[in-house]
């Protein structure tokens, strides 16, 4: 989207979570392809002001009003808003091209809605903006023209894999899952499982909310939804399977039967990379061995011992 | 390419061979989307007649001119042509959309480049086509609008891949092999091994040239080329994986370092219905189950017992 020598401006909301400094790392190593425009976090200050001192963005905040009363601006480029009021000041003086919806919770909706029309492009990695409000989130998109490009390595899959399909093209989605830290627990065990145990995630490193939610597969009743929304496509056009090794990050059945399915790493940096440089695809420092293609294993989710998933198909 | 409601209009060659049998039960399952108007085989004039007995095409021939001599037409409509200036005089008098090439060998070519400009597609079961003569028939293909579709599994998944890709977006071509009966068998048995042991092919059914080459790895070595030709890659931006389960049919490395693979079935109907559908890629009977991904193996081809492997990267 960004043809052009000139950066691309992106905003980033969510700063010192998982995605937002995984975020940073992508424009660490993107040459200058990117400038922040905005850095905004929730309550940590600290590593916020670090952000600001290192990018001097135009505009930066934290949504937590406490948290901001005591907050020392380190560049006097920057200027500083705090609390949701602040914020929704902030949105109508922003220049951005991409805003990075990293926030966490149902609470990142209303900075979904704030940015239509705002921005040329919602990277969105807030999927309860479209779990809580899909189809106000989709209207509102086609209303204003505002592009949303899914920050989520599965959505990310199944974005790359439709890339270029003709409508009728693609008869089915199937996303993949880890299956968690508790894939072959016991019920038992998982009904006494601890706070630590349910961090424990075997192949990503993400925020703790997302993280526990994928222990539960909560997170996958969440993305079948999410899905839904931003492919229009039904429930039951939608799968599951279990992947332990996150290798193949979802794939795509076509309507001869055959599947186009996205691979790779087990690094947010990539569909963060992937939303920011869309169409265009920016290299990646690094390279995927097709050896860990071998020995990967696929089953069926087991709904008993994952109620939430069924539950997310019932509501969906 | 046929988006009316009037039959694809296809000509043959190579009837009776694999490619051929398995482009009829295509039809056969098409449900009327497919007339054939030229049926054309080089010496099986039994199974021949058959055919034409059941599709009463407009045209057929047989290029050996000892078994057309012998032949005995079975059906009034159809117009009999013989031998290699027969089939040329048949062209010229030809009417179809896609032409399907599945002569066996270098004698393909002719063909392939007879049909350029009469007919809007050519699929290409004859890789031969492209291996021996691969820059004039793309240069012809280009001045006369003749569109080139491989049917090849592991083409017809690169150009699944390829498909809405951008230019440059696409970095690297990786053929699997599924490394065929010898695969783990020492320098010594394979130096030894009997006709029937070099047909055993493990995953795919097909004609005995393609299946004693894919038993040295020379089949995989003439992809090489092929893919060359076809996607104007040079053979260093192709790799080979040897992939035993022959589920994943070809993947394609993207500029940022991920993957898109095209997975199914085994069965040559598929890139057969693709070559022939594109870009509207028609239903297929039957369904692949996602269980059949676990446990896939991916390793490098051994070019020290496969050296016709390594012969065909040094030729391209």
């Amino acid at each position: 989207m960004n043809q052009s020598n000139s950066p691309l401006r992106v905003a980033l909301f969510g700063s010192t979570g998982s995605i937002g400094e995984s975020t940073l790392r992508v424009a660490a190593e993107s040459e200058g392809r990117i400038t922040f425009t905005a850095l905004i976090a929730g309550r940590n200050g600290d590593r916020l002001a670090e952000q600001v001192a290192e990018h001097e963005p135009p505009f930066a905040a934290l949504f937590d009003e406490r948290a901001a009363k005591d907050w020392r601006n380190p560049c006097d480029k920057t200027k500083f808003y705090r609390g949701a009021a602040g914020i929704a000041a902030l949105m109508k003086e922003l220049e951005a091209d991409v805003l990075i919806n990293a926030i966490v919770g149902a609470a990142g909706l209303e900075t979904t809605l704030a940015a239509m029309g705002r921005v040329k492009r919602i990277a969105l990695a807030n999927k309860e903006s479209l779990v809580v409000a899909g189809e106000p989130v989709m209207r509102e998109a086609a209303r204003t023209g505002t592009e949303l490009i899914p920050i989520d390595s599965e959505h990310s899959a199944l974005h790359q894999c439709m890339e270029g399909r003709l409508p009728g093209e693609v008869s089915r989605l199937v996303l993949t899952a880890s299956g968690g830290p508790f894939r072959e627990a016991t019920m038992h065990r998982i009904r006494n499982a601890t706070r630590a145990e349910a961090l424990n995630h075997p192949t990503w490193e993400m925020g703790p909310k997302i993280t526990v939610d994928s222990a539960t597969l909560m997170n996958k009743g969440l993305e079948v939804i999410e899905a839904m929304h931003l492919f229009g496509f039904s429930a039951d056009k939608i799968g599951v399977v279990v992947h332990p090794e996150s290798i193949v990050h979802s794939m795509v059945e076509l309507r001869d039967g055959s599947y186009l399915a996205q691979l790779g790493e087990t690094d947010m940096a990539h569909p963060i990379r992937y939303a920011l440089s869309y169409p265009e695809r920016w290299e990646a420092p690094g390279r995927f061995e097709l050896a860990a293609l071998s020995g990967l294993h696929f089953e069926e989710p087991d709904l008993e011992r994952f109620p939430c998933l069924a539950l997310a198909f019932r509501a969906a």
